[in-house]
């Protein structure tokens, strides 16, 4: 339809998609472990229904105990250390956890909360004594635990929350006490059930110093019984994700023993003598939260699958459904047939895909850092980052899929049985556990906002608002120069400042360097909208409220980029045939769709003329005419079970 | 913070906003009856915490019960006449279903079901003969019904329903049958428990002709059990609303006698001749259907209401939480102080504001019209046009709300007590049901198309995607001359090509002209595509295809225009004072925020220059600190009561 289509990845044949090939492209180094939670999931379909069945306690219950069978298969214990009984590979334990998500939710945040997060506070930040008195037990699910830190006060805020553990050199125990009501833990997995054990999150006081915020392993359940001095309330029911007993905890005067504290980056001697390795407190702190970034991968990647279970239900109903007729042959015409229902879906299934290879570096990286391959100061910090990023637009993503994929189903798919019921109730969550997704992008901006300034290492590293209160504010400003940033954004463009106008619409190129642009250009207008907004309007507080806006708007470039940058990269590796024709339509289609969804701000910012950006939305429609045709066989190389599909009346 | 913000609304002090005159404002004619809505809401709160306590068929039987208990208060009677024990009064009628919406939803569905749906078609299809043996029981929910119009195979598209009723003239009855599986009726409320009888619409067969689809009362259950030849089964759990009983109904040869067909439109006589005063069978259909429109104007209305209760939740919590020091005293900001924040809820009150007086407009002209006030075609078409934009900007909306404020909320907005669970599963159908949003947005631009056209008279008038078939699309094509179309978009710009550059941001007539003429250019390109389309590129499915997204935005556009509108002449009614200064405020926000959202287009159509698009981004952000101090009276002002709120930990 438009002129200036250099499609340099072939003609316009339609791409002959091998589903196998397609599937082992995706499910990538870790399709046995992948095939193992396939099996597992068709094994124990029955709790899709047991989760609209049952009430309450009796779908806790046998969540558990499915957990418990599942950990007897090897699946959730992939990432602990082979020596106490686990499979010894992080990245697979998380390639696990994504599969899971084709299942129910509460099975998969089960899993996480037990393994992840519980599991994972243990492993990271305790030492040999903790992992020898619980890893072996929690590995098979007998020692069942939870993650106490979030308060009902402080929700992402961790820095701020308000349990206190005081050391008592004359006992050599830790007392721990819920200061207010505002520090109770809340909506903690596991707690109004099943945990025996927490990982407490608390203020450390060690004489009359306050030395910020440690993990201590504290009894709550003592042989079925709520332990003395501890007290628990249920969260009740909640939007989904019933199978989860989530609770709320209090702690008064509870005393554990000195060696409860989890000691791996600090330590309190008997004597009372407070030691840490780490000297700044809050980079200390950062290290500890930055070790349990597995929780943020495992969520965002749980979310892109879960994503996939929506899509191939609404794809394989659109492929079957007729609806009005608009052929003169009388027949009414298949929803996919529809320029309109193409669009609703299509871009979503390229999204998809891009965020899937996305996924891919993330977890990648997580599995480096943890496992000590590479694990510098500058590449944690790069996984944060990313983890955060991807954790944000995955999930938001799910939120949006699985919500269009409804209304694309119309009435069938409010019926409980079609599964869309489940998804929407029980991801909704994800945009908020494991850090809220503006916190999250707060948080991606400030790294950037960081790596232009040279010296920041003193700087904490997940504070999120607070980058802009006070010192840090005036540290950006003195070291940002605005001019060396447009410097930056203008060696971005390939071929001068017409680039942008002669460069073809399908290529990688020019959708790389639209999406650099706007990021750099983004990122230079935030240094100085900051810098501009202290000089004339005075505090910090007002001046951030201002530009949240546009630091989001940052990080949401950011990570956008380097999700096209994964699936470019990923392209290149994948031989040539039909299957890399088909992921080049849908690299092609996420690019563009993701530069047409934004081109009031290329326009805004003369990337972009009029005529341009009307050719692209023409390019995107068609594109989408080209993935049609094989947009059945995509749905189909993700490899989700037919049992998890459910939906007998829509892809039957 | 921009230079021309010629504010014609007084200055920059914060408006002094009077609660309970602004409520008046609000409740407008209908005071009373929303006030006893409101009352009844308080006695029944408890339904809300029954609705995630019990199970579904305690549920079911509860609500059953409550809106036995609503009709006896006369609350749900309001539209019936007054001689069959009714209230006389259709507007009061949707004034009293909109307010009911601040409650249990599956409550509100039920009554729309029985009183709206089910009696509604008793009352404008039937003829005194059903009005005396009906209405009167129905009106008390002593005798229960359904409405059997959807079936599996045919959601919105009613005109192709497979169900048949044939005359048989020997022994003056009509035999239902259902003609395979998708012609089962489905998602029929109502039907799985509670329903003596069903209003079933059927394909009528009088000798060797089909005279198109009709409407029946078939009884579908004597004492309790299931009438001979009728099969019903239980649509089971859905995603919400499962107070609501909603099955599958298929008849086999179920004989009714000849005065069960609802004969105000068509009847046909002892010895088996048809009848009709409406000759034309298109039109005929149209007419019937067009008499349910109160269904749709009923749901987009209790969407807005449904809103109102996420909004007023999220910006409570937002007044009342702090997260995250900024300001140099310690103290945590709240969350409604920071700028996205703002963004993210405020734009979102403004647009209720905005759809509520959008609604007033539509439920003024359904009275009028069901009331015999106004009821010429002409009159008759605008309200079926407006009743169908309506609903689907305003479920849209109320889908949109309840999910960002849930996120807004955080952690503590998943929780069942904080009501936004209920909120996003009750709500999530309206986007469907009542017809698909899509299916109606076409039906509004066909509309549109319609009234370029001349003497499109014969048209059908609901039809859908069927617009642009046949004789359809070469009518539009023949009397649609694009040049006049531009001529009249021109027309629209009130001072010359420079208008729109002059003109103050906070000028409703500027606003009202940017959204005309978006919406009568988008409107001439449709017909121009649709005419170039098939000159060159042959069949109506795929040029109807490829022009779709096209058409949706039209009728997007129209919507938003007429809502706006109404909003501007509410505004010019208001008396002056703080009140109106606050409204003022609001319609600029949901104007400008509009006119944001579809920046590219207006600079791709030549109607915002770059410099104008970014201070239009400015101005928005500056209107939403302006709300921002008067955000918790201008939700009071909506009168949920506190008891439907629920959430003690949000808003306590």
């Amino acid at each position: 339809m438009v002129n200036d289509t250099s499609a340099p990845r072939g003609g316009r044949a339609r791409p002959d998609v091998d589903v196998d090939a397609l599937r082992t492209i995706l499910d990538g180094e870790y399709a046995t472990i992948r095939d193992l939670v396939r099996t597992n999931l068709v094994t124990h379909a029955s709790v899709l229904e047991d989760a609209e069945e049952l009430g309450i306690d009796a779908f806790r219950e046998r969540v558990r105990e499915l957990v418990v069978e599942l950990a007897a298969t090897g699946q959730t214990g992939m990432g602990f250390p082979e020596e106490y009984g686990g499979g010894g590979d992080i990245g697979a334990s998380i390639a696990a956890f994504e599969t899971l998500a084709f299942g129910d939710l509460s099975v998969l945040v089960k899993v996480g909360v037990q393994f992840g997060l519980f599991g994972g506070a243990i492993l990271q930040l305790g030492t040999e004594r903790h992992h020898a008195a619980y890893l072996p037990d929690l590995i098979t699910g007998r020692l069942m635990g939870c993650f106490a830190m979030t308060e009902t006060g402080h929700g992402s805020n961790v820095q701020a929350l308000g349990t206190v553990a005081t050391y008592d050199v004359d006992t050599q125990e830790f007392v721990l006490t819920t200061h207010g009501d505002a520090a109770r833990k809340d909506y903690i997995g596991n707690a109004a059930r099943h945990a025996e054990l927490a990982v407490v999150f608390a203020q450390l006081r060690v004489g009359d110093r306050s030395e910020g915020v440690h993990a201590f392993v504290v009894p709550i359940r003592v042989d079925g019984a709520v332990a003395p001095g501890v007290r628990i309330e249920d969260d009740g029911r909640k939007m989904g994700l019933n199978g989860v007993d989530n609770g709320r905890i209090w702690f008064d005067e509870v005393r554990v023993p000195r060696e409860a504290l989890l000691n791996r980056f600090a330590d309190v001697s008997p004597d009372g003598t407070y030691e840490s390795p780490i000297e700044n407190p809050g980079r200390r702190f950062f290290t500890m939260l930055g070790t349990l970034v597995q929780g943020r991968v495992s969520v965002g990647g749980g979310a892109i699958n879960a994503s996939k279970v929506a899509l191939a239900i609404a794809v394989k109903y659109a492929l079957r459904r007729r609806q009005f007729e608009t052929a003169s042959d009388g027949e009414e015409q298949l929803l996919l047939d529809y320029g309109m229902h193409q669009r609703r879906l299509l871009p979503l299934l390229a999204r998809t895909y891009a965020l899937h290879f996305a996924q891919d570096v993330v977890r990648t990286d997580l599995h480096k850092v943890l496992s000590g391959i590479e694990d510098d100061e500058q590449t944690r910090r790069e996984l944060e980052s990313r983890a955060a990023g991807t954790k944000a637009l995955g999930t938001w993503h799910a939120t949006r899929v699985i919500q269009e994929c409804r209304e694309a189903c119309g009435g069938a798919g409010y019926l409980a049985v079609n599964r869309f019921a489940a998804l929407k109730a029980d991801s909704d969550i994800f945009t908020t556990f494991e850090g809220d997704n503006h916190v999250l992008l707060q948080l991606v901006a400030k790294g950037l906002l960081t790596g232009y300034a040279s010296d920041f290492e003193d700087l904490d590293q997940l504070g999120t608002a607070r980058f802009v209160t006070g010192l840090a504010v005036e540290t950006v400003i003195e070291k940002t120069s605005a001019h060396k940033l447009l410097e930056r954004v203008r060696d971005l463009l390939p071929g001068g400042d017409e680039w942008d106008r002669e460069a073809g619409l399908l290529d990688s190129e020019y959708h790389l360097a639209m999406l650099r642009f706007r990021e750099e250009h983004l990122l230079a207008g935030v240094a100085r909208r900051l810098k501009r907004g202290v000089e004339r309007e005075g505090g910090p507080g007002a001046v951030f409220s201002r530009v949240q806006d546009h630091v989001i708007a940052v990080a949401r470039a950011h990570v956008e980029r380097l999700v096209l940058e994964a699936f470019v990269e990923k392209l290149r590796s994948v031989p040539d045939g039909g299957n890399k024709e088909a992921l080049g339509l849908l690299c092609d289609l996420f690019a563009l769709s993701s530069i047409e969804a934004d081109r009031a701000w290329f326009m805004e910012h003369g990337r972009l003329t009029v005529q341009r950006s009307k050719a692209i939305t023409r390019e995107v429609n068609d594109l989408c005419r080209r993935v049609r045709p094989i947009a059945d066989a995509l749905v189909d190389a993700w490899g989700v079970p037919p049992e998890m599909l459910r939906s007998p009346d829509l892809v039957g």
